[in-house]
């Protein structure tokens, strides 16, 4: 495969808008594009964001991200080597900027050629068995031999097995927190070593100390990297069925590893098969699976074509409010709310988008809205 | 469930007959069926028999079995409790009597009454694991308690796990010897204890000492007597794969538990499941597969009405000549036999019934028929 995308590059200037944007307060990449969509560019977008935000009924000031601290964040990144790829450039890899949440910029440390390459996710539990460690290894050196990039989080357990037996093929972690904060701090020898062949992505802040939560969220990018996860061992509720979740939302083949029903460990991958998922005893079980898709040119989603309505397109307060009111705890999709408000589709954008940023919306503007996620706070990747 | 069907005892002259038939040889359950069809009873077949082997070439006059034998069987089995049932009977498994190469007489020594429940096999290996015999413990007891018959085959290891944990609610092990050679020897308390609320069935003759062969052979009724076969733990090339195998000819469910990919008694049952068998963890996912099925009234096959066609329907030198030199290396369908030598259906079917007394054909007139099957003698049920 070649490059990702036949995207042209930002200017410098760009991408530092591009980053002062997706840095600000309750701006995620769904919000993000949003705000592009609105405004026709990211430059503008950040100088309607304090606007935005008040009239969403914030109830301090959101901070905007300030051009000092986006330029310092890409001279540090630069210095330890991490480059800035944007959503549309040539370098991004191709099958993640397929989902709907996309992050605008991936930080990208190590050989971008490596983001090029078919891949695939192996993943599973921190806990897992000597078998499900020797399996990871087995399963990621002959996707490796098969010219399969592998991809995993870093984490002790089957994700550093997969990750140590595809060093010379080529593996892509990806960070939950920035590039100047591997987690495991014990895996940081591992990260040196992934850098040679492959690479580290983080859509995180330099400087960024991944949290709980942070883990989950990174898990799409994991399957949005991908053509398809192997759950390799995973006990019920656990991390990689987060990310075989994100892989179904996403049209991502998953593939589970079998295991004894009376091995907790196995509960997970079990369960997956069950619903589905193809079972793997051998690479060659997933590379059959994905050959022939890969076969196939990638079809991206077509985006809805949308003239910037500049800043001529604001809601009225009237307007406003009964946008606001038509939202209750049952989601709803937008289409309705344009029908049932009898505001254009970009008013009522802005009205969402408005309570996006006022840090009282769910992160998916473009996904079904409802007042009970909008009283629930900010909704992040959760389980 | 109540009886099995609604058929009409034989008498014991009747029950005499039908056993020296199976017993003579060359005759299975397929020829034993063909005859009696083609004759119009057992005691006609019998009187025809010699004669029908030495038109088909054979070497050696058939040894027809003789009704002092047959008398002496009856005796010594009634007197280890064991009894006869005949295809067609009430007390005959209703399932059982569905499969083409159901066992003309079933002897049963134990509770009848099992054989009319709702039956699951429960195969594996012999050599299993600590988990799976756990596992198949586990499973048979929810099972049973689930108001399931266990069947098995009361081999070491997953089989007898599994009898001895619904020794209580009814368990049925069919024997590939006479009922006076348990198999293994070490099995005959088990085989004691499985009477008080379950059977031992069998269709081979009293006296006989089980030998490699007749074990895949046996098979065929664990999976027929069944509404579905659970495999836990089986190798490649094992002999609960051959069960299995029975089981999809028969129309049954498949089963199996799942295990690691290192773990070489799983690479069976991780196939079956690739293949399409329903993945185990619980006895839960059995019962969710067959309540609907046990709910349904079995579709018993049409069988061919044919009106017995007398000794007037013998072939002619020429005919039966014709007939033999149409057979060739690939199988043929007997339609194609009857189309393409001119002659009746009638007489096609004792040209081949001829064959296979003499000892020279395969075991499946009903089946597609070829020279070479003739050529290598008779096929006996191996995998």
């Amino acid at each position: 495969m070649g490059k990702g995308s036949d995207g042209v590059r930002l200017s410098e200037e760009q991408r530092l808008d591009w980053l002062c944007l997706i840095r600000s307060d309750n701006v995620g990449p769904r919000t993000f594009r949003a705000l592009v969509n609105h405004y026709g560019g990211a430059r503008a977008a950040l100088a309607a964001l304090p606007d935005l935000a008040r009239r969403g009924g914030a109830s301090r000031a959101t901070r905007v991200h300030s051009r000092q601290d986006a330029e310092r964040e890409l001279k540090a990144a630069k210095a330890l080597g991490v480059a800035f790829v944007a959503l549309g450039e040539p370098d991004y890899p191709c099958r993640l900027q397929m989902i709907d949440d996309a992050p605008p910029l991936l930080a990208v440390r190590g050989q971008t050629a490596v983001l090029h390459l078919p891949a695939v996710a192996v993943v599973g539990a921190r806990n897992a068995s000597a078998a499900g460690l020797r399996f990871a290894e087995r399963l990621a050196r002959d996707l490796g031999a098969a010219d399969f990039a592998v991809v995993s989080g870093l984490a002790r357990g089957i994700d550093a097995a997969a990750h140590r037996a595809s060093l010379a093929t080529g593996t892509i972690a990806v960070l939950a927190g920035g590039h100047d904060h591997v987690y495991p701090r014990e895996h940081v020898d591992l990260a040196d070593a992934i850098l040679a062949q492959g690479a580290l992505v983080s859509e995180m802040p330099f400087g960024h100390e991944p949290r709980a939560r942070d883990f989950p969220r990174r898990n799409r990018l994991i399957s949005g990297l991908c053509a398809g996860i192997v759950v390799v061992e995973a006990a019920k509720r656990s991390g990689s069925l987060i990310t075989a979740r994100f892989a179904l939302e996403q049209s991502r083949e998953v593939f589970a590893v079998p295991g004894s029903p009376l091995d907790p460990r196995a509960e997970g991958t079990n369960d997956l098969i069950k619903q589905g998922a193809t079972l793997v005893t051998d690479a060659a079980d997933v590379i059959a699976v994905l050959r022939p898709i890969l076969g196939k040119p990638i079809e991206l989603r077509a985006e809805e074509p949308e003239a910037p309505s500049g800043p001529g397109a604001e809601p009225g307060a009237g307007e406003r409010a009964r946008i606001v009111g038509l939202l209750g705890p049952t989601p709803v999709p937008i289409d309705d709310l344009v029908r049932l408000s009898g505001s254009s589709p970009a008013i009522v954008r802005v009205v969402l988008l408005e309570l996006e940023l006022a840090g009282d919306g769910s992160n998916a503007t473009a996904a079904p809205w409802c007042r009970c996620c909008r009283r629930r706070g900010r909704r992040n990747f959760s389980a």
